[in-house]
């Protein structure tokens, strides 16, 4: 079990969350239960840090910041033997959560379960500091923002359980809520679809704990932590159940074609204009782009009209806007092109779906129904299981709206 | 060096302690500095664990509580690097600082102290975590209340080093001087009598950490943080300095007799009126009490009048009156006595100095200080560096005063 900062942002809200566990134990399972910082208390110890000093050591944030959840998880220890439940803190270090020595963004390299794990089989709970390990020569260590997630999913690999993320919403849906009413909680989706919807802008997930669910095929319950706790959940043979289970596509027997439409506005897009049209000149643009470690994302390249001119348009991440078109500025003489322009009034509008490996016509679908709208698609990208297209920002809702109702998503 | 709770209260005041930290490393010192949690942090996270329960287990307490001082340790590391200062931080269980499993209150059984000591001898400033330890079982302990006083005495032990402590006082003085206004502030003061100061209520040094400094010989600077941290102090030969030193007697060449006068109103005094005056009283009257884990301080027994019934009096810690009262109530029929009084309007006062040793007459200018003052000793003890009385609450600060002067220790 997962709990994240507002599930533990204060007494009464941990006292919930034990109310959880006390479910879980109750019905006779064992279980560890990862926690976050109380809300708030990273922001404040990350602000201090920068406060001290912004050239500071990689490893002393570290220290400072995986305070916040060593007192969460000695709190919830606390509060479940208040409640009469054996249980006892476990941090990064304790386990040990063995990491790598990248400080801040830390990968765990492997746990020694075997301790826990005997007092876990002896019924003792085991609470668990997210988001923290140790580095090889003993230095505490943190996964980046949102490693509680992949604490929990690494914790449940070792420990060959299931893994339930408790958090402020109640599931994974076909697409967000607030644009569209009748988007529906899907009860289960794949590894590869979720990994699509995280890393297109779904926050429910941290894509690396997808991953690691994914290849350690640890199946996942995102569920909502406000839901009453005394239950009746019966999830444990994943038939049913609050929130979304993140599984195995083996393990969907009712597969759609189109799982979900997801869209991302951290997107800018730059074009080139009248680029010269020679071998090499994508080198000459994506090489200082990618020295300068800006990620291009989608790339189109117009079929030049006299064959030696042409224009090229590719997108970045909105925040690395400014710094992407410095960096062609600086290389125009190198590049050969007349203008530049750069623009972050674009979003990226994604429909995936496992099912579109076996069924033809998904994206064709997808541009018919945007060319009835009026919508002009400014690129494309593709992959598998999903096909993103670049289009205006003005146009994200209708966009995601008349997809969701074209493939089936709308709820009755 | 060792920096309390209002010295590290936030990061104006840590970036004071780095400059006070600074001198140090320039003037060619290696540094080791032990931190306290910031002003009030403490009492939020001991607030929050009687909040998660009344019925904690230490051991979570703990994890919670020595959370405080991580924070502290990181910030001011990462604040050193941002001066160009060499630092990092260590916590309890990296330095090793090994300890008891008495959770809360855990006792110092070593430091493995090779490592730091290397990279302190590179020119490393070593943060470290103070009130904190790692117990046999690695799980994290604390030293008590004040506990980082001790940390930081244990340190100078094991790096053969002098301890500066700062505080928010700028050294021990003669007396309290918000009684006394002509008390002086003492150059030097010797374990011993520093042991008595601080037992008796003077809270500048946790008692511990004094008898740890004076079983290792470890020289302990008390001085202000609130100092400007240029300095110039050069203290390292102890022949002058801000603050006072602590250190051995041989240390002290002008022995004054009389080193300071100390009061403890945390006292309570019980009566038993007319008790049976046979063999085996004391026993009915003392055993409950140590049985009920309550520590009585002075003994008064008058002598019987008509040797059949006496009088007997005795103090305990006033928190501890009422239960005093009940044990005495309830061994009543086993005592035999006529009446039970309590009452907490009392105060200790007390006469220190190893001077004593070597002078008689120190006693008797006590009792007739007090005599002429026309107030009156309810009970006496006395060490071999120290006589206490026991007088009516309301003559503490005219008893103080009188004795101040009597002893010669009033500024010019």
């Amino acid at each position: 079990m997962k709990f994240g900062g507002t599930s533990v942002a204060d007494l009464e809200r941990i006292r919930n969350v034990a109310r959880h566990v006390e479910r879980e134990v109750k019905a006779g399972n064992e279980v560890a239960v990862v926690v976050s910082a109380m809300a708030g208390t990273t922001d404040q110890l990350v602000a201090w840090t920068r406060e001290a000093s912004m050239m500071h050591d990689a490893r002393e944030y570290d220290c400072v910041v995986s305070a916040g959840e060593q007192i969460t998880s000695g709190l919830l220890a606390i509060t479940l033997q208040g409640m009469g439940i054996s249980a006892r803190s476990w941090l990064g270090w304790q386990i040990p959560m063995r990491t790598n020595d990248v400080h801040g963004a830390a990968r765990i390299e492997g746990i020694d379960i075997e301790e826990m794990d005997r007092r876990m089989s002896e019924g003792q709970v085991a609470v668990v500091a997210g988001f923290q390990g140790v580095s090889p020569d003993g230095r505490v260590t943190t996964l980046g923002r949102g490693g509680s997630d992949t604490s929990a999913v690494a914790l449940a690999a070792a420990l060959r359980g299931r893994c339930d993320i408790y958090t402020d919403v109640d599931g994974v849906y076909t697409t967000d809520p607030r644009i569209v009413t009748k988007a529906q909680k899907l009860s289960r989706i794949a590894y590869e679809e979720m990994l699509e919807m995280a890393s297109l802008g779904a926050k429910v997930l941290q894509t690396r704990s997808v991953e690691m669910a994914m290849v350690n095929q640890v199946p996942v319950q995102v569920r909502s932590s406000f839901d009453p706790p005394e239950g009746p959940f019966e999830t444990q043979d994943h038939n049913y159940g609050p929130g979304t289970l993140v599984c195995g596509e083996e393990d969907i027997v009712e597969q759609q074609v189109v799982s979900g439409i997801a869209y991302s506005k951290d997107e800018a897009k730059v074009t080139l204009l009248k680029v010269d049209d020679k071998p090499g000149v994508a080198a000459r643009i994506f090489g200082p782009l990618s020295s300068a470690n800006i990620n291009v994302d989608m790339i189109v390249q117009n079929v030049s009209e006299d064959g030696q001119r042409t224009d090229l348009t590719f997108t970045v991440a909105d925040d690395d806007l400014q710094r992407a078109m410095a960096v062609i500025e600086e290389a125009k003489g190198d590049i050969g092109y007349q203008d530049l322009m750069g623009s972050t009034d674009v979003v990226k509008v994604s429909v995936i779906g496992i099912g579109m490996r076996s069924h033809a016509g998904v994206a064709a679908q997808m541009f018919q129904v945007l060319a009835d709208k009026g919508i002009n698609i400014q690129a494309i990208t593709t992959s598998e299981i999903k096909i993103s297209i670049l289009i205006d920002a003005a146009y994200t809702e209708l966009a995601v709206r008349a997809l969701h109702s074209a493939y089936g998503l709308d709820a009755e």
